[in-house]
């Protein structure tokens, strides 16, 4: 690690420490609309520190929703550009009787400082801030050019970044797209994330008749909306776990043997991990492991169903209507729209005689899979290995972040995922917190990589 | 029809509606607490008309839950006891918006009386208390004894009674019950119900992991709830709406020939049934007619299915839980408590790997049927061409009322089912409202009933 940078770095941390708690204490809620205003502060905020840390061209962008900042550093030339992407968005806080202290009050705890959005994502955005002030204020010189990005709606979805990355598409123009947005494998165990799943989702509603009937003076001779949807539902699995709508493994390769080989190295047990969830058994696609159904595996799951009495004890009613709530992970080159369109198909030919099932659609976005032996990802290992003394992981994630696929496909960048939260830090969850070791030594990962990488 | 008992009850038309209006203000819901006053309110309108109509040994009977209404007239030695059972209470009434009058404002249009309980049951019970007056005020002669047990928690599954009538076994005892809270087949159609299904309920709970799971990064790996709800609950029918589960049918006798020919002559059409209710097919046990299915063959229907997200848009969680409420219907000789072992073998057989199933069992009702050729049932239905000028048909209902049962084990008498209400007058339901014609057609048969019955 460069000294006059760890110097600046050590010097500074109660200074940091006190400015990433102003940060953290604007609640800035996307999904809720009552956090308009908090929403143009917390992008106010980043772009104060942008041009506090060294930044030009900081500018806070208008959308049609939360604004958009921008920054730069372009003095490097003929170096690589990179664009750093975060959000200054949090999750909504609920239930909030679960917090041990307040969401927006941030607090020290065994190392550990907790707030709603320690870790996910302003904590890990700040870091890339701090990283660009230490290297300009220590007199050290940037191998690479810098821009950041940093939005207001991750977590709903990122509604108007995909209309900003294309229409701004000059302006972001880079060589390498880095994110810090998702987690290490253990406090020791930096990972760089190399490929995401992508996602698609719908929504079913049957229905049966017009309105719910009396069980007693119906019951037996009219379709019952719920047992519609259960025979419906019951068709999408085989009873391995494996989804059977007719397509949906078309476009799935086969797991590279050397890729299967470097994920079955990856620290992972599956006694350990059944008990830390609870479960008696997993229960997944026969002839994969753990690691590769999570990770590099498509999948669909009913997030939420529901119809009929819900009360207290009983009521001898038939549904009229049902409902359920899908999402897929998606691998390799499965399409969403072409997914969506063989589960409305494969709905089509198995709905139950007697009801009506509709298909809504909501957001989706495509699977990402990166080289890990392109320079970009190489150079982050190295970063890694400085800033945390050992050599990072290779992993994919099972999560998505659709805007990633976004930026690799209107900017052609290749894309570093460099996360340092942890698994367990309660991302989206009462008590989110960050562990401060992991800030300190990802800010000298951060700065080794804006002071290493000299070509993608 | 009886001259005199007719004159009696044309002359005092007005009052009996007013009177009847003013039991219908009072708001007795039994299924909410707030109503416990009006509870006690109702009982003692009850018990007013009673000794006003002439009843003797009239008490409101304390129970740990609300009164039972008690009352007799036993002056005709050497024949028939006729024991009157109905109830005070009424189903809660939202959705309140719905309704085109207030619920407990009686209001009448197009002949039809408009208020939460005028054919469910307070209508019906109080034609038994005014037709029990105008005999004696007119000066006619009973020709039979008459009890009177009016109770105030039938809504709510009647929870106290059973324990009242065991233990009022000698007060209540007689040879004829007699109630009405059943339907006509339609206004001039009236019809003498000779079999009630049973009821059985249960609650399935389906349990993975110990907490929600991100979808994406566990998805593919662990257990869903709802898909193992889903795959459990799918293995409960066959394809073509019949139940599969194992033993469910064992007690259930085939249809005796000569009744499917007496039910296939009852008015139905399956076009303008279908029509009536917004369906695009009618589905059940193939063999069967519609009006067979639904009278006189036992179900099991999923009234209730929850779990997971139920918001807008979506929610990429895995549930950890999953719920489903079930009842049959139960026919011949099912017994309520077998039924519910054989459920609960079926599922933990099948419930699916990763995963626990947990059963709560709710109230349960026998199935009855009783002779339609009995004299009770006979004088029923020359009462009822008395009274509506057409013979009444002979019908089974597919509902339950589980406390027959309990009086027919109890008291050993046979039952009567002697309804007035009608099919669309909207029981349980906003805008609930009973034919003021067939309140009075119904007066005049219960009139004859009580003074022709000679012996059962």
């Amino acid at each position: 690690m460069n000294e006059r940078i760890d110097r600046y770095l050590s010097s500074h941390y109660q200074r940091r420490l006190d400015e990433l708690s102003a940060f953290l204490r604007i609640p800035s809620i996307s999904a809720l609309s009552e956090h308009k205003h908090d929403m143009k502060q917390a992008a106010d905020w980043v772009a104060g520190q942008l041009r506090q840390a060294g930044a030009k061209n900081v500018e806070v962008h208008r959308t049609t929703g939360n604004p958009v900042v921008y920054g730069d550093y372009v003095h490097t030339p003929g170096h690589p550009t990179v664009l750093v992407y975060g959000h200054y968005d949090v999750q909504p806080v609920d239930p909030l009787n679960l917090w041990e202290s307040a969401p927006f009050e941030p607090s020290i705890r065994d190392g550990k400082l907790y707030a709603r959005g320690a870790s996910d994502d302003k904590g890990q955005v700040f870091m890339h801030i701090k990283a660009l002030e230490a290297i300009l204020e220590s007199g050290e010189q940037l191998s690479v050019n810098l821009k950041f990005c940093i939005e207001g709606e991750e977590e709903i979805g990122s509604p108007h970044l995909p209309e900003f990355v294309e229409t701004h598409s000059a302006l972001l123009a880079a060589d390498v797209l880095l994110v810090s947005d998702t987690t290490m494998l253990g406090p020791d165990q930096p990972a760089i994330c190399y490929g995401l799943r992508g996602l698609c989702a719908l929504q079913i509603d049957v229905r049966g008749a017009k309105s719910d009937l009396h069980s007693g003076l119906f019951g037996g001779a009219v379709p019952n909306a719920l047992h519609a949807m259960v025979e419906l539902l019951a068709t999408m699995h085989g009873p391995d776990g494996s989804v059977t709508v007719e397509g949906f493994y078309d476009d799935v390769q086969p797991l590279d043997p050397e890729e299967r080989s470097a994920l079955s190295t990856l620290p992972h047990d599956d006694d350990a991990y059944k008990a830390a969830l609870g479960l008696t058994a997993l229960h997944g696609e026969p002839g994969y492991s753990t690691i590769e159904r999570y990770m590099a595996r498509p999948t669909l799951e009913i997030n939420g169903l529901y119809g009929g009495f819900q009360g207290e004890g009983t009521k001898t009613v038939i549904p009229a209507t049902a409902h359920a709530k899908i999402t897929c992970r998606l691998v390799n080159d499965q399409d969403p729209e072409r997914i969506l369109g063989l589960i409305t198909a494969h709905i089509r030919s198995h709905t139950p005689i007697g009801v009506t099932a509709t298909v809504q659609r909501y957001d989706s976005g495509r699977p990402f899979v990166t080289h890990p032996d392109s320079p970009a990802i190489q150079v982050a290992a190295a970063s890694y290995e400085a800033g945390f003394g050992v050599k990072p992981y290779y992993t994919r994630m099972g999560g998505s972040i659709p805007i990633v696929e976004v930026f690799d496909r209107v900017l052609h960048t290749p894309v570093v995922l460099m996360g340092f939260g942890l698994p367990d830090e309660n991302f989206h969850a009462p008590n989110e917190h960050f562990s401060l070791a992991n800030f300190e030594r990802g800010l000298r990962t951060i700065a080794h990589y804006y002071t290493h990488l000299q070509n993608v």
